[in-house]
């Protein structure tokens, strides 16, 4: 019998879905990786999932965990693999309140469990663009950022608990919402990340905080990056970590933004080399202590302009031109798009140095970059004037080396999936590699899940 | 030729202890554990600690890595194997202040690092009675809690980077001092805590905070537990988190402190059943913010009593009868001495529960504990009224049950070690526990990497 009869006995006919049905999951958010899956298997509950991953273990079969499909590493590429989607894993199971903790199982929306949250004055800080379609697994599996790392730190950051079957099936329950646990090797840290190598993750306890009781926003130009680092310290200091964003956008992003997004407005009159978005979440008092400081660092003219959001329309406008970026990084081809961190005494000298470089390799090459700033995350985008993939292949190993080199790393938040595993053979310490490989083969001895993914041959 | 022959030719001889001169090494911090070690070796070097393990591994000679040795559950307990002491490798590498980070080797001891970044303004925010002993190896290893986790979290919350020696000899090298790195497995998380069982932890990378302006500590007296809780849940809100500590201590402590502790004063003229030192670190302000809340708090019967430090010697004094808790728990024999935690909400039934449960075993017991109160871990120590082993094992299990049963854990701070293998046994789920087996047999085939330790057979 097929593996897809077989699938079907277990979870019912309606959630196996073969040919044209796959169409929505066989594609990346970003189009570049297209595959043709053996069949999309969508279970309802954690027992279906082992039972479907014990099939598959005993048959062979590789199996692509997907939630939300909003990756850009090509982490759900699935040639020949059955898709095993968690969408309909899709309940918050319980949120409390006093305990600050929800609850809740991998296919949940990340927007669904921010509104849930919201309802009851808490927070769940994981935010950025895709966080209407990505859901707990994929941000869970890929150790998501986005805007608030700086302030509430990374997915990671938020987990207490997980529940994950494993490629034979067992069920591994480490569910819990203690703060404080030292039973044994860090199991929970391990599957965070591991972007759907080593289990599947099918539901999380995470953590909720206190919702700031007011934002203050503003969109701001610098005189420079190091202008835009000192002021960031000095909101850091007057507001006791209050800075919730703080995104750099260059003029290139700006004015390619203003270019293909409808409605679309400048964010000032003039234009300018360093413009960034930052956030602080607090009590209302906050909005005083952010305008002293900007107007301190505008007469010491580190800020050269400055909006301050007046209401919730204005907040949104300044937020959508940020959430643009992956249609602003992608408006234009042939594309090369990174996700560097540096140190954050590096990020000014980086600009430079890989312009340089990158010039001597293709000598009219465009570039943008958006960036997490505060935590020196930096989607650095190049567009070379030629859509050959040796180029682009070039292009995008100097900048990743150029960022090692300086101390930095070629994958940030995004993981490594397919497009950053060569990154890792040339940048990640050999002896972490064979380890890595090492507890591959220990947890996933016959390799059905997602291989080919994070670690190189 | 002998092992430790070899070793000497290695690390010079020297540095490889043997007979008489391996007592200060052989008896563990509580006096329960000691052991017959076949050596010593105090190498000076990531290289030599590497060329040693080789030979470890080569001739399947069992090692025990020591740090401090301030270690309570028996983790260092070394019967005929080479113990390998960190302590030569006791250089701070580097403190950059502007990036808040510090990169030091594995012997440097806690209360060093402490003072370096204190002269700095900064902060490094684990802390405990054995600061001055334990060292860095050792607290990455054990994952140590201790009075700050409520604010800084626990050690693992402070590590960016980790240098770790595999069992065969391999040095791994994820030092980094990015916040944000998603290149494959967070193998750092698995090291840290794995109490020395997956490899030896030579150097780490770790972050510092600003040092608080200033501290406002106080002694309270309060009505009973939610009274404490509530409290705490107030200051966090008032502070916006600054609470650093909030340590609970029943009667039965503070009675006994007083009992053996020379020239140790009562805290307060009456005795009272619930005593929290609490301290807060921030601005000036604070203190103000800090007297506002205990004097509403008093006015609404929560609080009983109150002395706020008036002076360093004063806050001093104070934490002086916190951190006396190992001399307090172990000044009675026979005992029982556990680490459990709990869900805050959990914490007040569970004094009652353990107490009926334990004197159906055990009519005439006593007890006293001391407990991390903000992260609901209880020290709660248990005098029986016999010296046997059986009726020992017994309260202890008991204490572990009732604990999990109400979503605890049975270890919360002081890691596995030797003593509470039984109880990962008895409580751990038991496909984690398959899970760490496989990972421990990828990464040490051979088991000589402190053997049976942390997971049971
Ligand atoms: C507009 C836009 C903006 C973005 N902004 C950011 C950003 O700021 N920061 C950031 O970090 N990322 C960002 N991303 C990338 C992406 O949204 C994140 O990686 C997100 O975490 C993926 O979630 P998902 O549910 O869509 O996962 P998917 O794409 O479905 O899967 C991602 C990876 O995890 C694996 N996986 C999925 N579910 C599971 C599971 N349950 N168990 C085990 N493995 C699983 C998959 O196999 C795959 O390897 C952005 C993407 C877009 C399109
Ligand atoms: C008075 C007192 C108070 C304490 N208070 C607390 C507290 O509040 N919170 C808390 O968490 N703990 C506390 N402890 C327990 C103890 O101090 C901690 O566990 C501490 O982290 C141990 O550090 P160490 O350097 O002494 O480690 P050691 O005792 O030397 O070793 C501990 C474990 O780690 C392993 N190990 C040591 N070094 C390495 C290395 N370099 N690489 C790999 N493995 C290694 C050892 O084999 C052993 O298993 C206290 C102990 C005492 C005596």
């Amino acid at each position: 019998m097929a593996f897809e009869d077989d699938a079907a006995a277990l979870i019912g006919a309606a959630h196996v879905l073969t040919g044209a049905d796959m169409a929505a999951y066989a594609t990346d958010s970003t189009g570049t990786y297209v595959s043709d899956p053996l069949c999309v298997l969508r279970p309802g509950t954690t027992d279906e999932v082992s039972a479907l991953l014990r099939l598959a273990n005993d048959s062979a079969t590789p199996v692509v965990p997907v939630s939300g499909n909003t990756g850009v590493s090509g982490g759900t590429f699935a040639a020949g693999a059955a898709m095993l989607s968690l969408e309909r894993l899709n309940r918050i199971r319980d949120i409390r309140d006093a305990a600050r903790i929800a609850v809740v199982e991998a296919g949940v929306i990340v927007e669904t469990l921010q509104n849930a949250a919201a309802e009851r004055g808490l927070l769940f800080p994981v935010s950025f663009g895709a966080q209407g379609s990505a859901r707990i697994g994929g941000i869970l599996s890929t150790n998501a950022g986005g805007s608030n790392v700086l302030r509430y730190g990374n997915t990671r950051a938020q987990v207490l608990g997980v529940e994950v079957v494993l490629a034979d099936g067992r069920v591994m329950d480490l569910m819990t919402d203690l703060h404080k646990d030292n039973s044994g090797y860090d199991l929970r840290d391990l599957v965070i990340g591991a972007e759907g190598t080593l289990g599947i993750i099918t539901a999380a306890v995470v953590k909720l905080v206190p919702a700031p009781a007011r934002h203050a926003t503003a969109i701001l130009a610098l005189r420079d990056l190091p202008a835009a680092l000192t002021l960031l310290g000095r909101l850091q200091a007057a507001s006791a970590g209050a800075v919730e964003a703080f995104e750099y956008m260059p003029r290139s992003y700006v004015t390619r933004h203003l270019e293909i997004a409808e409605g679309a407005r400048a964010p000032f009159d003039a234009s300018y080399d360093v413009n960034v978005l930052v956030e602080l979440g607090g009590p209302a008092e906050l909005a005083e202590t952010f305008e002293t400081e900007l107007e301190s660092a505008f007469e010491s003219g580190e800020i050269l302009d400055a909006v301050i959001a007046q209401s919730e329309a204005q907040r949104r406008e300044m937020w959508t031109r940020r959430e643009a970026a992956a249609e602003v990084a992608f408006s234009k081809a042939p594309v090369v798009a990174t996700d560097i961190a540096l140190p954050l005494d590096r990020v000014d000298s980086f600009f430079p140095a890989v312009r340089t470089a990158l010039a001597e390799i293709d000598a009219d090459f465009e570039d943008t970059s958006v960036a997490h700033l505060g935590d020196g995350n930096i989607h650095y985008v190049v567009y070379p004037t030629r859509d050959e993939p040796g180029l682009k292949d070039r292009l995008m190993q100097t900048v990743e080396k150029i960022a090692t080199d300086m101390g930095g790393t070629f994958s940030a938040e995004h993981g490594v999936g397919l497009s950053k595993r060569p990154a890792m053979t040339r940048h990640k310490d050999p002896v972490a590699l064979e380890v890595m490989r090492a507890i591959k083969v220990a947890l996933d001895p016959k390799g059905i899940l997602n291989p080919g993914k994070v670690i190189p041959d």
